[in-house]
């Protein structure tokens, strides 16, 4: 990946901001910069920090853990360890490199770590100053190399849903399905799934986020797989919702109802329009049919190293989707008792519309 | 569990503190003090805040997608759902409850988060004050029921690994085996891993925190194991390495100084002394062998809803244990280019010493 372009980029945001370097600690910003692809273990638990300067060369701080992975995965960066801590590394190099300002993730930094770095520098005469969105703001809009990734990682999640698809059965329990799917994907090539695998039979399907238990599935009844990977660091997400046999009359209203939100989604979505309007599109569709009321969330998010990244298509977005920008449109209707539908594929944004990016068909179209 | 005794203790330090109310983040502690389980998606995506008043009943603001589960899980506190976002909902709700002043965990608190919590309520007249360590204050010291979890987790931990162990055979990856221990976990009743299992084989085990790869597990060459689960809410966490086959003379000599720097460190524990104490037990006895450079990382940590959390062993925990403190005693010894060697067990503080909490003897001594 063309590490050294995006950290060019950063590097002249830093200068004309008046800043002499940036710590980078969000993990998927960090990869993107890099390619170190070491997660932290939760945020408390830094697998290390990018110091970008202005100028010049960029460092990788870590722990002697992750010394041998930070060498070999990010050969443009000089990898540095911190024996005592963060903090003690930096009050040592920030001088030595003549570092006199000093941006941080105000999203991705912990207020007590922000007040300690803040107290220590301004010690040193060091001023930090708390930014946003610095390598968010390039993350948004993918190249073709990280299109090509997406692309992929979709492709794959297909072959992974395809495979354990053809072998439900009446009586599995949700927690089978749900490591079926995880062991299918880890078997077939992926790193990890991009986010805890979702199996929700019958009304259980209502709850959107709902973790998969020792309950079977059963014949007639609604099931609910959302289900994503992570391949070469680009994630997928997707969404199918089929009755397991026979389904009901009303079943097939709503399902439908909810593919006909997911369609005028889509044919919303183009450059220039903003997340909002894409979400409104689908959600009128619903609202329409009297549903609106059970459909409690965004219609979509951005998807690209972090599974949840933005822009987002909710009612609280006014800014502009750009081509490039690869997002997913996932109506649904969860009732409570009764069961939930949703219906998730991911697009590219285009300048006159969008391209969808699965080619997976099943239970769409009904 | 004793929700309502735990909530009590925070009460009555707020009240200590002159403080009208505590906003709790932090997924352990959400859970710790109401039950509900639901982890965060990444700090950037919480799914959930427990809002403690220094009197009367607590609150879960959560959001649509975790309703059902919040209300199953946490019967003590009163559900609200936040549609507009957490923020909005906390401006109409504190006012309402007469809270002036407002605690925020510091150490589980984006800066951004902050600074627009603190902007934000002192429009109403509200005070924040960053808070650290009120709620793990009281998780250090484990409850003889949440004792009785970790020993199930650490059974159950150790069940799935000798499952595996008894199927391991040269030509397998370290990718296939890190599957099957999942795998196994999940199916055996696990909620899930308690962190990314490590399976590395000869000269990768010297990477402390190796992803495991397909790479073969070769005959005659080191494996490091490190496993753990959450069963219950309570986490597990053990390493084991071994020969796959025959063990060279230099092997046997660096697993039985690891095996004995262990065994050193747990002699040392007991109430009273500190981590660093315990640390350096187990320390000089690598160190004197000539391998001190060798061992870079702390020789343990607590253990709980947490996979790691306080107290730590380490050449800077100058705190004093207490009885029924849960700590890992891991040391390990990693050589570049040839392997490593790390054995870790759990053990709960005693007055007089303390409890391995293991009795798993797989390739300990030898």
């Amino acid at each position: 990946m063309e590490y050294q372009k995006r950290i060019e980029k950063i590097q002249r945001t830093l200068r004309r901001q008046k800043l002499d370097a940036v710590l980078i600690g969000q993990p998927a910003n960090r990869r993107y910069l890099c390619g170190y692809s070491a997660p932290d273990h939760g945020i408390s638990e830094s697998a290390g920090m990018l110091l970008v300067p202005a100028d010049g060369q960029v460092y990788l701080l870590t722990d002697f853990r992750f010394e041998l992975q930070a060498k070999a995965e990010a050969p443009t960066a000089t990898v540095l360890l911190y024996p005592k801590g963060l903090l003690a590394l930096l009050l040592a190099l920030l001088p030595d490199l003549g570092i006199r300002s000093l941006g941080f993730e105000s999203d991705y930094t912990l207020h007590s770590v922000a007040g300690a770095l803040e107290k220590k520098c301004a010690g040193l005469g060091i001023t930090t100053v708390p930014l946003t969105g610095l390598v968010e703001a390039l993350r948004l809009v993918k190249e073709e190399a990280e299109i090509d990734r997406i692309r992929a990682s979709v492709a794959l999640n297909e072959a992974v849903f395809q495979e354990v698809y053809a072998q439900i059965r009446p009586g599995q329990t949700e927690l089978e399905l749900a490591i079926a799917i995880e062991t299918c994907m880890r078997r077939r090539g992926a790193e990890y799934p991009s986010f805890e695998t979702i199996v929700a039979t019958g009304s259980r399907s209502a709850l959107p986020h709902a973790v998969p238990g020792q309950v079977e599935v059963l014949e007639n009844q609604p099931l609910m797989i959302d289900m994503g990977l992570v391949l070469n660091g680009y994630c997928s997400d997707m969404t199918r919702t089929f009755p397991l046999g026979k389904a009901s009359d009303r079943y097939l209203e709503i399902h439908r109802l909810v593919r006909r939100a997911q369609l005028a989604g889509i044919k919303a979505i183009r450059a220039g329009v903003t997340g909002r309007t894409v979400d409104q599109a689908a959600r009128q569709t619903i609202t329409d049919a009297g549903y609106g009321q059970y459909f409690g969330h965004a219609l979509g998010h951005g998807v690209g190293i972090d599974v949840h990244e933005d822009p987002r298509l909710s009612s609280r977005s006014g800014k502009r989707l750009k081509a490039g920008m690869v997002v997913t449109v996932e109506p649904g209707i969860y009732i409570p008792g009764w069961g939930g539908v949703r219906l998730e594929n991911m697009v590219v944004v285009g300048n006159d519309g969008c391209e969808v990016l699965n080619s997976d068909t099943t239970w769409l179209d009904i």
